[in-house]
């Protein structure tokens, strides 16, 4: 089964194929048969496969010195709503292509490598990347407790449900001192490599969130009877702050900065009522993360002006705050010799997107491989990387885990 | 069991008491069990009880003439999301405990008078009061089908599962010349009784809503990977048109016109995804019928260059435009001279809020009485009027009733 064709058999286990889309989130049956179904795949390539106590799922293909620290590549395979099929998936898919290409050319590693698929990068939960934050030990207990999904089931339940008990999550965690390198092939999910034209992008940096939740409260009211001058409406409060912050990320100095409020939630959610109460999830992002928190401060301190003006109030709430990467000089010097060995034109680029490898930095060093995303659309149906860029993808995978394998 | 015992153990049918308020939409099962307890009350004063063709409550006194057109009187007892226990349920049983106060002198009407619950006063299908529409004959067969709630059930798929096959809606249709007035009490959902210290409001207009459905459309898009220069943002553009509506209906020229957003969807809802289409419920209204819909072109006119302006598409999606009502000489005058004989202080004023009288004005003589609102707070578990207040309301509809039933 060729890659292509295993990317349109993962994208048939889908919870609501009626939207167009795929929706797969972590922990749901459909999730954990799509998992076996990755897992039969990576035995069929040879690797010896196994779940760790939060759910990742591994892939090891044992090196000639079994003691040596191991390559780690991999990526994911849940979707957010109505998502696309290649976001994560090829990561997972091309890196059992890659074992493939170098088992067929009688490669035989030095140190092991290991396929992950890590459980969770999807923010099912408010975060994002928990599989990999299990590895490194970012997954406290409370964190296990605290953390829910949009219909309040916490991680630790959805865990549980799905045959994880949460006690045994810190057995998950890799020792760094057995992890030589980490690398992950992905789509881009923006559109750099498409204007440029480039087939590959080498992933110098890694741009990092800044998320919080803002809760604006004002009063509910009657929205027939209750005169503009007497309201505090919480919606008009929240629309002032979501046009603050889009003009704070366009003109952040940085020239990268991103502000989306992606997430809304005004209550009680009645035409005939002013709302009382609006939530926002936002998101912060930049590779510069003096910039990025300077974003941060001031839409705060926007926030404090905009309530007080029209007599609301702004609860703050962090949900993750994570530290732009830069990846290691092995990994991309591993990739860039691979694209050059097969001849592929590449770029040397900033990941806008977070990933696992970004988690998995924490610990240990990481790199990033990017093939082209049609529009730069991702998270969506109409998300698009074709063929034969998929297999320069893990073309490139393979030539890079050859070299950080080797000796 | 007093007015005040009785609306304290209404309050008990409901489907959301964890959230601390009421919430008991029209048609659900705790809606019937609600309306089967107020028939009860009705019987118990002497009223001949009927659910028509669409589900209103009709309690039957019959006048001494039995061939006169008769007074109608009451309001609803179905509720918005986490509501209060006041809203309608106040000009239901506080009609039912007029009708005992008037047995209990003695009166004897020479018109019959009809208590009615009707169905639907809130919008549980996008638009409000469909009891009083199916009255009068504004609902057809198309509208029974489009009208949707929030889970996408129809009007007309509600009204079969509650038991009332929806081809029979005509069958309620009330014939405007047996009618000789319909008065309603109700809790003023504003302030203006409040801050002018009066006991009573004798309402002589009633302003009405134009209500509609704003879709934005632009590009969901990765948010991390997707630069601020090269989104078409769907929620931003929607702040921007909510921030516009607030300008209009604060500026408006007859200083009476009120713009509210309370329902607001943005999709596809996940933190890192820029929303590519939001869904904006928006409400406008007003007495002075000129003022309110010049601010609804002004809108729809800034939607068309905020839209243009950031690459969107706004469509339009009409909900309800109803006309401002002016109230019924003979019911404002029977209000005011209940009022003068028990010694209770009112005012004339307008309903900012619509009601079921509104939508009973296109064929009948209609008219309100007010009774204050702590606050002004309405649709809201902090909702509250005092029991005396309740009483007076109940002891001027008496009032009200025994003139405009007699001779």
């Amino acid at each position: 089964m060729s890659l292509r064709e295993q990317i349109a058999q993962l994208a048939t286990f889908n919870d609501d194929s009626a939207a167009g889309g795929i929706t797969r989130e972590v922990y749901t049956p459909t999730y954990a048969r799509a998992l076996e179904w990755v897992a039969e795949r990576m035995r069929e390539a040879g690797l010896d496969t196994r779940l760790d106590a939060f759910g990742n799922l591994w892939g090891r293909w044992t090196g000639r010195d079994a003691g040596a620290p191991r390559v780690l590549t991999g990526s994911h395979v849940d979707t957010t709503l109505n998502a696309g099929r290649y976001d994560g998936v090829v990561g997972v898919l091309g890196a059992i292509d890659a074992v493939r290409r170098l088992r067929a050319d009688g490669f035989e590693p030095h140190r092991g490598i290991e396929v992950l698929a890590f459980a969770g990068e999807e923010p099912r939960f408010g975060t994002g990347c928990i599989g990999s934050r299990a590895l490194v030990g970012q997954l406290g207990p409370d964190d296990l407790r605290r953390m829910c999904d949009r219909n309040g089931v916490s991680l630790a339940e959805a865990l549980d449900a799905a045959g994880f008990p949460p006690d045994r999550v810190p057995e998950a965690a890799i020792d760094p001192a057995q992890v030589h390198a980490f690398v992950e092939l992905h789509i881009e999910q923006g559109a750099v490599l498409e204007r440029g034209g480039e087939q590959v992008g080498v992933v110098t940096a890694i741009a990092a969130p800044h998320d919080l939740r803002l809760t604006v409260r004002g009063e509910a009211a009657h929205s027939g009877a209750t005169p503009m001058a007497l309201r505090a409406d919480a919606l008009a409060g929240a629309a002032e702050l979501m046009l603050v912050l889009e003009r704070l990320a366009r003109e952040s100095p940085s020239g990268t900065t991103v502000g989306t409020v992606g997430v809304i939630r005004a209550l009680p959610g009645a035409i005939n009522v002013v709302p009382g109460e609006v939530q926002l999830d936002v998101d912060i992002r930049d590779s510069d993360l003096a910039a990025r928190e300077t974003v941060v401060a001031e839409l705060l301190r926007a926030a404090e002006a905009i309530a007080d003006a029209r007599g609301l109030s702004v609860d703050v709430e962090p949900i993750v705050v994570d530290t732009p990467v830069a990846c290691a000089p092995a990994v991309i010097e591993a990739a860039t010799a691979a694209c050059q060995e097969l001849g592929l034109t590449h770029r040397a680029m900033t990941s806008g997107a977070y990933h696992d490898a970004m988690i998995m930095a924490a610990k240990v060093p990481v790199g990033m491989i990017f093939v082209p995303s049609r529009g730069g659309v991702s998270h969506h149906p109409d998300e698009y990387t074709a063929p034969e860029q998929v297999d320069d993808g893990a073309r490139v995978l393979a030539g890079a885990l050859r070299r950080l394998a080797s000796a």
